[in-house]
């Protein structure tokens, strides 16, 4: 329902991502200027920051006046919560979804009608830029409910023209039962899950003719590349991974997607979203094409406005390719899930890219972080691919594993390496990485 | 997104309730006579079957000829699995949804946009008729995914103009603060989870002033009129539960709906199903009024088009009151539900009718059926409401209820009354009332 006619969009679709980068500038600017005076006008919280800074709509007129706005963190959905950021009335809300709040109250965010079909209308670009066509079966294995990533996919889904198998999380076995019956062509599901599903099909001896997808969208995760070349070589099925980006701030999944064919990091739709990259500490912005931490302002978000909104996501800033956008790089980590140890400055993407490097070495793994002795020590536990001859592969293996990371992180590490599949995701949902027992945790 | 234009669908809406009946016949005839042809024409399954009767399209004519026509089991999505009664291409679909299966294959269903479409307007009339209003705000706590409740519910109350919850199953304390901070209006679960949730609310000293909820629209579960009434009893909220209707089969929740302000039996949405009441045994009519299966034919589904499809529901068909349409009466059984034990029929219904009238004891139940010596023994578990006293006050409880069954049921039963809350459904999902350990179970 609500399918725009295909021929129409598309072609619209065609001509948008392919403007010339001043129209799109000119069409930021003004998309800029309303969602400033929108965001002032309605939200006291909003003008209440603004003025804070000296600053009104009269002093925005293009995307260069962006940083004269004050930075949105988190904090702000705590302080205003629930319905504080919200620049129209609950009564002309659509829909409402809240983060999981692992601390406290949960973060709500709501989007009127309107907002849910540019959502929709995005979240369908994305897929048709990954790989899917409309009419193809499309198997959504993102937990439905309160989570965007579910919902958020299936509405997209559904405005490209495809069949959607509304799966959600869980039951792995029902999950390849239904590739197996509905022959899907796309799947979308969080990384580690997609590797839970990929090794149950293996383990059933479901051979590559038998295998549907040809795509999988992964997102909901922080994942690597060598995480996508261990997809393509680990498996007997012919499945092009491909990355896609959101969070529930800003809109939900859709935000910035891969295009499946070029697979060079995900396209950022800029007639939407407006993209810097800050350093988290200093907060100003980083050289171009370094690394840093992404901030979003909204253009078009009518219910909940975002402006300048730290992500708390890490990642660095690419020119055009295959379209107008610019793209972003695969999320390096998060500003907060970087850890300190003995002083160093250590990222769970860094360890990953490590682990994916050892054949022998399944992709799931865990960092666990004590302080013994008045000194932090770091011991991973990865699992083997397959159960290993002997105690001395496993050693060598270990060995060799420690060498690389103290190589890579400086920090010297234990490693345990167990049995296939004691650390695999099987529920689907965001896996843990860290267990840090530490006191303080510097 | 795809809300039509509020004035026009209500007044629309509002001519279509209150139609002549001579009227609702001659549209009802006119979609038979298509949805026959369609499903002649373009399903091999539905012309084997009618040719099998010799039967065709021509034969009928109006909606007197409806018995002419073959009845529709579960087996026959079992023998056409999966999409062998599907009028449609796979890549015309826009979803697929799929009942859980608890033996074998699940059985699946599929929409057309038109399809979703026509169940969204349903959905939409079901939840305006229970009470629901533009602008309301709409906890929907059935499951989301291949469980047609969740997003069933949730594209209805969008339809409806609400602000919708998709808070899902589970996580009661969570519910429960949703309920506090977003204030919904209307809830949507099943029976047994209302119950839960009230009772978590009640245990956390929530007052009436605080719990904004009004309506409560149940399904996916039996319930009785007596649970009904102890939900107004037992707690100090001012919700009105309301019974709503459907099944994935034929289209999902909204194929009926109970008047929120009548509460007298559920409204079937007669311009889209027809219902015929059959004996399950003779398969013939059973007189006006009576209690038997209910069959029902879809006139407008185009993916799965559903000729005399015996639903397993027992009821008895009502005549219209607010409204042109007939009414179902709630659920008072499934033909494959009902249990015999030492030759006497019995549904699980008639045991939570008699339970439900013992304000010393709780909503849920368990049925346990066992043959330790030849013969079929009987014991009911039930939950007291509250601590109880001494030992001599649970026997008298027992004693009163054994008498009661015993009276209703013809069976003399066992009864154990536990402490409150252990028997629970808290998962949100349909409820187990029958524990079955007799061998043969005849």
């Amino acid at each position: 329902m609500n399918v725009d006619s295909p021929s129409v969009s598309q072609r619209d679709e065609q001509r948008l991502l392919h403007v010339s980068r001043d129209e799109l500038l000119d069409h930021q600017s003004r998309r800029l200027r309303n969602i400033v005076s929108w965001a002032y006008e309605r939200v006291p919280y909003y003008r209440g920051m603004f003025q804070e800074h000296g600053i009104g709509p009269q002093d925005i007129r293009d995307i260069e006046d962006l940083t004269k706005l004050p930075l949105l963190t988190k904090d702000a959905f705590r302080a205003t919560y629930p319905f504080g950021l919200f620049a129209v009335p609950q009564s002309q809300l659509t829909r409402i979804h809240a983060s999981s709040g692992t601390t406290g109250k949960p973060t709500v965010v709501g989007y009127t009608a309107e907002d849910l079909s540019t959502w929709a209308n995005l979240m369908a670009r994305s897929l048709t830029v990954a790989g899917a066509r409309r009419g193809d079966t499309v198997q959504i294995a993102f937990n439905y409910g309160l989570f965007t990533g579910g919902l958020g996919a299936h509405y997209g889904a559904e405005a490209a023209g495809c069949v959607v198998v509304p799966a959600s999380t869980g039951n792995t076995d029902r999950q390849v039962d239904l590739i197996l019956d509905l022959g899907p062509k796309v799947i979308l599901c969080t990384p580690s899950y997609l590797r839970v599903l990929l090794t149950a099909m293996a383990a059933r001896g479901i051979t590559k003719e038998q295998c549907s997808l040809k795509v999988a969208v992964l997102g909901a995760e922080q994942w690597s590349e060598n995480f996508r070349n261990r997809i393509i070589t680990d498996f007997p099925y012919n499945i092009t991974p491909v990355n896609i980006y959101g969070l529930s701030e800003i809109m939900g999944p859709g935000v910035a997607c891969e295009n499946g064919e070029t697979l060079d990091g995900l396209t950022l739709w800029e007639d939407h979203f407006l993209a810097e990259i800050i350093d988290p500490k200093t907060l100003r912005p980083v050289p171009s094409g370094e690394l840093g931490e992404l901030v979003i302002t909204c253009l078009t978000k009518e219910a909940l406005p975002i402006v300048r909104y730290r992500t708390g996501d890490l990642t660095r800033l690419l020119p055009p390719t295959w379209s107008t956008f610019q793209r972003i790089d695969r999320i390096s980590g998060r500003a907060d899930d970087m850890f300190i140890v003995r002083g160093l400055n250590i990222f769970p993407s860094t360890i990953e890219e490590i682990i994916c490097q050892f054949p022998e070495l399944g992709t799931d793994y865990q960092i666990h972080l004590s302080r013994p002795m008045h000194l932090d020590e770091m011991e991973l536990h990865c699992e083997s691919s397959y159960p290993l001859a002997s105690a001395t592969s496993t050693n060598d293996i270990a060995d060799r594993l420690t060498k690389l990371v103290q190589m890579k992180t400086g920090v010297s590490s234990k490693v345990k390496i167990c049995a296939p599949g004691i650390l695999a995701n099987l529920g689907g949902s965001k896996v843990k990485r860290i267990f840090d027992s530490r006191m303080g945790k510097i």
